[in-house]
């Protein structure tokens, strides 16, 4: 899809506000990005700063992939004190596989921003994504760093472009909740490119946590969101989520804080899942009365990652055996025959077997931007939900011939 | 791709005897296949029935999915004493998601066979395949029963055509070694329709074994064999092999018969494998120097499940970031830096960094029927291999419109 237009639900507008310009909406964040010279065959922006004018606590979470990218040791290492001040990202080659010189650079490209900056290199974190084995063209990367701190401003799309690769739209949120702010961005394209680095996203707050909070609350909100898109399948070797607060706008309960976080996270893992590579439209599978939440959770993934089913949703194909064969295939055990199944509204399963409903009339309501698969087990009280995009012709196209 | 005429190494026929003619190559094996009515649109042959002049021990293996097909629990309860003498197998329909009227239906299918046959009722295995959710038509299946006793003969081709769905191609073999026969024949189209109840395979001997050593040979060859091709995913409700041994031709030793037994197993493996749907090539991935046989496996799976694999071998794209990638989200830990790997013995990593070379030459090598991804972790003696094929077009065009 060429852009997903989120549209909150009523009770998230109840308790706070849709901003624009996500990362500097947020007080005391500044934000540049540029075509520096990695992206050389599309000249696309590749290289990307945000800068906090104070201090932040800050945490983060990597990829559980145990070949990692350089920046995220270098990144870890930075964050050992909690601390940062700003982020440089670039796009087009992940510093992957690239030994003791993809860590020199990460460690390079840190002190160049620091220096620019005026940081300590310690309170600069860094990422890269894009294409794995390849090597950081560092010269262009330090003249592109140069001067960077005039070219900061209030506007956060330059960077918001500067962190893509093949993504088909930038992906910005911000909120307000009484009188503090979150805004992120974001990149990724689904399960579908770990070799393009999958997924970063880079959250600013101006609400003032310690960074053990900071950790514990992103880590609460990235497991209901980032990690129940079908990402999960393929983790990429450069996954990072990276939450930082300088605390200008002060105080605020820890409770409201995490309800607006988890709306940020959700809403963009939404954005990636739904810009999967030739997606053609963002499935939601909804579990529920599961006998808990974790069992809840594993079907809704079993059922995202099935390539059969996404090739069915694709071909608006209302194949629910596809659906019971995925749960059955899930590891969680349960009744057979109180499983109901729905495709957007309609009962295609009731009990375990046919449902009786007419296959070309829900084919048509399928025809849809989202569609949404539900499962009841009416077993128990678990819920829980995932993400994910069709399988289609242009899925193959893109990963059949993206590297040579 | 749409027929796979396997070449047996060196080392194989010097042990053992290619024969023609599969299930029918063992002493006292007949079979029948034929159109019933099942395959209504198709009017492709939809029953099959192997036949043992003498009762045999017998073992069979079953999907590991939670939801299975009612056939399934029918066999599994007539094989509780370790015998049988025939299998009925029909394909269309795979009866599962069926409840009680699917158990009654598959044991019917066990009485009728067993009057026209003159056998007791127990003594008969029964299997489906084919569509979720829908009930077998009893009355032709009845009716195509009737009289099939004089069908049988020494031809299998019949019967290997009847249990096919929407293979390209029978899956059949056999083998001598000394004076005993192994014969087999097989249906499935790799990790890619569990509901077409993806893999039934009918393993028949003249060899003298106990149930109990069969169930044991069984589970080593099908461990090696359809336990390492990408069925393992997307794992199918109805997913069975049986091994019947009716003693006719005597005793042989354990290890002489293991050996042919897994010879078997994978070369029937591979044509499940390279019949995936969509598929234009066999992709075989060989992980070796493992710290063990068990973590040299879950790497080689790791590898033939990954879609960004798949695709990029479709794509002749030596894509070597993706393995990396891949055997990084496996779970089990190396040594990155040890890592070496090889397209049909090119090599494209050394010590996990890029080798030198020329991708134009490796992607030209890679369009073959058969490509080799070789990954040596340099670290112990564990070796492991799995198959898979590529993923195509065909592939989602296949599966995006199968049901409707």
């Amino acid at each position: 899809m060429s852009q997903y237009i989120y549209k909150p639900a009523l009770f998230v507008l109840q308790i706070m506000k849709i901003l624009k310009n996500s990362v500097c909406a947020v007080k005391g964040i500044k934000a540049a990005g540029k075509f520096v010279g990695i992206k050389s065959a599309s000249k696309k922006k590749d290289l990307a700063i945000i800068y906090s004018e104070k201090l932040c606590n800050a945490a983060a979470m990597y990829t559980k992939n145990h070949v990692k990218g350089a920046p995220l040791y270098v990144t870890e290492e930075h964050l050992k004190n909690g601390k940062a001040q700003a982020a440089i990202v670039s796009s087009g080659i992940a510093n992957v596989c690239t030994g003791k010189k993809g860590i020199e650079d990460a460690k390079e490209m840190c002190s160049l921003a620091a220096k620019e900056l005026g940081l300590k290199k310690d309170d600069v974190l860094v990422a890269s994504t894009g294409l794995i084995g390849a090597y950081l063209p560092m010269d262009v990367i330090k003249k592109g760093i140069q001067g960077i701190k005039n070219e900061l401003s209030n506007d956060s799309s330059n960077a918001a472009e500067a962190i893509l690769t093949t993504d088909n739209f930038k992906k910005e949120i911000a909120v307000q909740v009484d009188n503090i702010t979150i805004g992120a961005i974001c990149k990724g394209a689904g399960m579908i490119h770990p070799n393009m680095a999958t997924m970063l996203c880079f959250i600013f707050t101006d609400a003032d946590f310690s960074s053990l909070r900071l950790k514990k609350m992103l880590k609460k909100s990235v497991d209901k969101s980032f990690n129940m898109i079908s990402v999960d399948m393929d983790t990429s070797t450069s996954d990072m989520a990276v939450l930082m607060a300088n605390g200008l706008a002060g105080k605020i309960s820890e409770d409201k804080f995490q309800k607006a976080l988890d709306f940020v996270c959700v809403e963009l893992a939404k954005m990636v899942a739904v810009d999967g590579e030739g997606a053609t439209k963002l499935i939601e599978v909804d579990v529920i009365n599961a006998k808990s939440e974790a069992e809840a959770k594993l079907l809704a993934k079993a059922v995202i990652t099935s390539n059969l089913v996404k090739a069915a949703c694709f071909g608006n194909d209302p194949n629910w055996g596809r659906i019971m064969s995925a749960i059955g295939c899930s590891g969680v055990k349960f009744k057979e025959d109180k499983v109901d199944i729905y495709f957007n509204d309609k009962s295609l399963v009731k009990g375990g077997k046919a449902a009786s409903f007419d296959p070309n009339e829900v084919s048509k309501s399928m025809k849809t931007e989202k569609l949404i698969i539900k499962i009841d087990l009416n077993e128990g009280k678990g819920n829980g939900t995932a993400w994910g995009c069709d399988l289609t012709f242009d899925y193959v196209k893109i990963n059949a011939h993206y590297h040579t």
